[in-house]
């Protein structure tokens, strides 16, 4: 642990950046794909396979990991690298987001959230305080500020009042965290579509000072549209010199808009979640392997493609193991997504670094323009 | 496809023997345990992590394959090596046993058994001389005999007349396998209990003539004492210079039983269905990891076993990831108990070859009596 965290960049091409993470458990190139690991596991996938794909970072859930197995009990066995035997960075988000999408009984107060476990009922507090302290418990080398994010649909009343007591909660957050080294606070901008508010959100945070910057309350159905107009501006208001992260984005076409507006990091569980329900995503757009089409297909899912599922597999295989409800149907696709994903953070760190990005992004939609490939 | 299907003797220690079975694609050192790749996969494994518990030789099953995704469509592409990416020998069994235990409306006549899929109603029949097309068209390097198991409890009369039955569609088995160089050809001995009827079944094979011998008929609920009872004289009955296989066993103490009476090649589910249900085969005893009283035990299953499971996660890790549903237990739990039992041969060959099975039996059942390892 003797390297403290730092944010290092690299090249530009128009509000695009790569860069590098420093911290004591390894680098991370920007910009990046963060696969999620809910439950100490990116579902289908060994630890040593996702880092195979390319991944320098994975993503935990607090709220998960609080309700079972418990902070205290991960800490207790060594901390969270520990115990899912991964040795790399890995970020927590601070519960905020999960506690008001998937808790039952939830109560908001200037202090924090009370609600009840959706696995058993049990009664738990989420707070500034104890989301930083359940986020040390867990040895994360990132930590989120503990925000709020309105349910949709939501008046700018409701955005600007939401937006405010995050700001207050982030300061909370800052003063619980302390002093850490090795390990990053990062804040979270809120505000919505509305860039006063943004523009004000940004401005809090960096009085209180973190050592990079989420946007956040994007990626909740607002569309990608939507999306592009913020990150056309609130990248902007964040300091240039340290890491911008977009909080649960994407598909990758939304991945490759948010890097040409400047975001560093991204997370998303669409390539696991989508490996498990047959969806591929390829270079030539996404197949879906479940479709009839693909029973007599010899080809596989991509034939430029270097991930197991590609080199060792056809279409025809992928469809029957999927049809017979086998594990290795999940294994396979999502390793296969988990590749491509990694692959495309690589092309878009490449093609900035040599000043190229907008004849990638160009080839980028090209290559997806025409879908799917043909049947044989 | 040059080398010609040979079985060679090594070593024998009382009944027990080692030996090396020679095929085209690639060697099977016997006594072997052959994982079962029922739909073509091993569930919860890739093909390249089933060879790295020392597997050399898959089971595969005739009749899953040919009602989902078909034999025909298998051979399209490929045949049944390509199709699931493994590229060592594959034994297939008839379907025999699995119409009997699987499908619906079941009639069986001389000619054969016709039958509705337990997957979506069709029509089929199996025959001796379907099952050999089929295992021809799955590119099976050891095809098995067609037979007839009768469901128990059986009359000594019922079992005869099914034993005849099954020696009959030996001989049309061996008619309609014809010559294939580098593919062999296994009879099944029947019989029940009765060792006059496991003579009159062993003798009618050896009349045919037969790559290897196996013992069938067992290994369905008769009980361990019964099935060690047949062994006890049944090997004998077959010719000392050919593999004997004993069909769908078993526990270990029943594989190190079985060995010490000269079966050269076995196979079962246990292993891979047993870690999918959170159990653990370990030289300790089984360990069941949804126990409670794993929750906070930073230990491995077996501080002594070099797989991943052990060597990366704690019984607490497992105990979680199982109560959690995802998908990571049952890989690692396969894992692991394919990687025991195929230790636990290479550890009975061992004996054998040096001469020491008595008390590398010995070692085995004591270092098992104290049952699972006490909590801490």
């Amino acid at each position: 642990m003797s390297t403290r965290f730092r944010f290092t960049l690299g090249a530009t091409d128009g509000r695009a950046r790569t860069g590098t993470i420093h911290t004591p458990r390894g680098t991370i190139r920007t910009p990046a794909f963060m696969p999620v690991g809910t439950a100490a596991t990116v579902k289908a996938m060994l630890p040593e396979s996702v880092r195979a794909t390319g991944a320098d970072i994975l993503l935990g859930n607090t709220y998960h990991l609080m309700l079972r197995p418990g902070a205290e009990r991960i800490a207790r066995l060594g901390g969270l690298h520990r115990f899912m035997n991964w040795d790399r960075p890995i970020l927590t988000d601070s519960g905020g987001f999960q506690v008001m999408s998937l808790a039952a009984l939830r109560k908001l107060t200037e202090d924090g959230v009370t609600f009840s476990s959706h696995i058993d009922g049990s009664k738990h507090m989420l707070s500034p305080e104890t989301s930083m302290e359940i986020q040390r418990l867990l040895g994360s080398d990132i930590v989120m500020c503990f925000d709020e994010c309105p349910a949709l649909p939501a008046t700018p009343d409701d955005v600007a009042k939401s937006m405010r007591l995050s700001m207050r909660w982030a300061q909370r957050s800052r003063d619980a965290f302390g002093d850490r080294p090795g390990h990053a606070l990062f804040g979270i901008m809120q505000g919505g579509v509305t860039p006063e508010l943004r523009q004000e959100s940004a401005s809090a945070l960096t009085a209180i000072g973190f050592d990079g910057y989420a946007i956040g309350g994007l990626a909740v159905g607002e569309g990608q549209e939507a999306m592009f107009g913020v990150l056309d501006y609130a990248p902007g208001f964040l300091p240039a010199d340290k890491p911008r992260y977009l909080m649960g984005v994407g598909k990758p076409d939304d991945i490759v808009g948010a890097v040409q507006r400047g975001i560093d990091m991204m997370d998303c569980v669409l390539p696991s979640r989508s490996g498990r329900t047959g969806q591929a995503w390829t270079r030539r757009g996404q197949v879906n392997v479940k479709n009839a089409r693909h029973a007599d297909d010899p080809r596989p899912l991509d034939e430029d493609c270097t991930c197991p599922a590609c080199t060792g597999y056809s279409r025809a295989y992928l469809h029957h193991v999927f049809r017979a409800g086998e594990m290795i149907s999940g294994m396979l696709l999502t390793w296969h997504n988990l590749h491509y994903f990694q692959e495309l953070m690589a092309g878009l760190r490449g093609a900035i670094t040599e000043g190229r990005l907008d004849d990638f992004v160009a080839d980028f939609h090209a290559s997806r323009a025409g879908g799917d490939i043909p049947p044989l």
